[in-house]
């Protein structure tokens, strides 16, 4: 690998187009290009990605092959292998495959959840436990996240209640989940009220507190990350391309962009682990897996400035 | 006018679409249409407006009727009128025409000085000094701004240095400028480096400091624009539909769009003075000026969120 991996990264960036991007796209992409993609994530730098969903292959048919892709990923030393699981069912088939961590969606918004997941809040909650409790039993190595879909505003039920946020991530929190993100599925966020809601989450649920997966939906995708930055998130979910977004959540879309992202931390000094480069050329099997898809990326269209050196030591 | 400027704003957003947009597209808006896309600006309440560049029509025809342009622009009462100038001759002319404030390139990057104004910038600075004693004699309520382009990088020459951006801010401030402000011209710049360098030049200049002209080339507009107000900018740049680039920093794209900040500006609970629904109306009169151009932004295509309350006082 490149140098970049010598010196402790600042930042996680957990890459989640295998799984947000490819359930939000009609096209099925075939096994054999979502593990070449998958390579070309793992040499780029990338640490965390997230694969695919447990769910019925009847709902996501682009999901079908999961299990599958789980143990190529696996094959990869170093790197965090993620599953998203919505139910306990599913929690399990990721467990027996052996991912590293779960991600469970919990929404903020009662009307979104009912939506997503067909289950209220509290239900879900519930459904946290169960899912802890059984990974205590098979897999007690295993890292359980929740991502609060919904948590700065929802298309159905408009405005969520920063209060409802941090009972939410107190009651996921005590259910056992080990990290607690928060995400913009719907592209409503802005810089003040992500700083304002990650602050009132850490004081309530301290180093509980997790990612940040925000969306470009209205251009502030990066301006949302960077004040999640500012107030001591570290961890920063984005999808290849952009690709991605959420069905169940009429009106949303855009992933944030990893490239784009990665060009921003970089930029500013930190060091993501992350190959700009081999970033950028990972977007060729991306490509080459689902013909005719649209992806998104401003940093690789301009290219790469003049005189660009990224920040990492060599040796 | 709606109730939003009623309370002083906390950000004053500087139109540069009917300049630097303008002046970067083949095609010629017919004055007309400049005229009602202008007026579309003001009825959107935006409070300064750069109606175009003082310069030879043979090296810029889309400016050859900027007197008559700037002649309208003074019939909307409390709206600040300004033009870019080149050098003295534009300078002169401009004051002649009664333009409320000048606005003068100066290149951080010597070879974009070169390549942007045909002079070094010493040679530049000089012309500013001019320039700041032609307005004392003939229109001393005149207000002059020299933009730095380049300052956070250059497409011709690479890094430009903090210490030339602070020297040539000093140089500007001494020659008379009343503000100073930087310009990403080249979409080089990252959040770090503009709170680095906005800090660096208001220690140097005080409150000659001016405003934050940020590009998207790299989609990192809205994230700087949000680090410059961090550190205390209060003027920001853009144009409508991100029109506008530079057509002399090769590789450069992307003024920030108008629509997307002022959405970030006003989501974070900041008065901008702009009504958003006036302000993507007045996207239809661009259009009819400029058919077939490509205008941008993500806030009027996604549309306003669902629940949308701008933060406005209401009487």
């Amino acid at each position: 690998m490149s140098s970049t991996n010598l010196r402790p990264t600042d930042v996680l960036i957990s890459e989640v187009g295998p799984r947000d991007g490819l359930q939000s796209v009609k096209a099925v992409m075939p096994t054999a290009n979502k593990l070449l993609w998958i390579d070309a994530l793992v040499a780029a730098g990338l640490r965390e990605i997230e694969v695919g969903s447990f769910v019925p292959a009847k709902l996501l048919p682009q999901m079908a092959d999961v299990a599958e892709v789980v143990r190529h990923a696996l094959t990869h030393p170093g790197v965090t292998v993620m599953a998203l699981v919505p139910n306990l069912r599913g929690a399990e088939a990721a467990l027996r495959a052996g991912v590293h961590k779960l991600t469970l969606p919990v929404s903020a918004s009662e009307a979104h959840s009912l939506a997503n997941v067909r289950k209220t809040r509290v239900d879900m909650v519930k459904e946290v436990s169960a899912i802890v409790q059984l990974r205590d039993e098979i897999a007690p190595g295993v890292k359980v996240e929740t991502g609060m879909s919904t948590a700065f505003g929802c298309t159905i039920q408009g405005e969520v209640s920063e209060d409802d946020v941090v009972w939410l991530a107190k009651e996921c929190a005590g259910a056992g989940a080990d990290e607690v993100g928060l995400s913009d599925t719907t592209g409503m966020a802005n810089p003040a009220q992500v700083r304002r809601l990650f602050d009132k989450v850490r004081a309530a649920i301290g180093e509980r507190t997790g990612a940040a997966h925000m969306h470009n939906t209205r251009g502030l995708g990066l301006a949302n990350c960077l004040a999640a930055w500012d107030v001591g998130v570290r961890t920063f979910d984005a999808s290849l391309g952009g690709l991605g977004g959420c069905p169940y959540a009429p009106g949303a879309s855009g992933n944030v962009v990893t490239e784009d992202l990665v060009f921003m931390f970089e930029a500013m000094g930190l060091n993501t682990g992350v190959d700009l480069d081999r970033l950028i050329a990972a977007r060729e099997p991306l490509k080459r897996g689902l013909p005719g898809e649209p992806i998104y990326g401003m940093t690789p269209e301009a290219g790469l400035p003049k005189g660009w050196v990224p920040h990492r030591v060599t040796v």
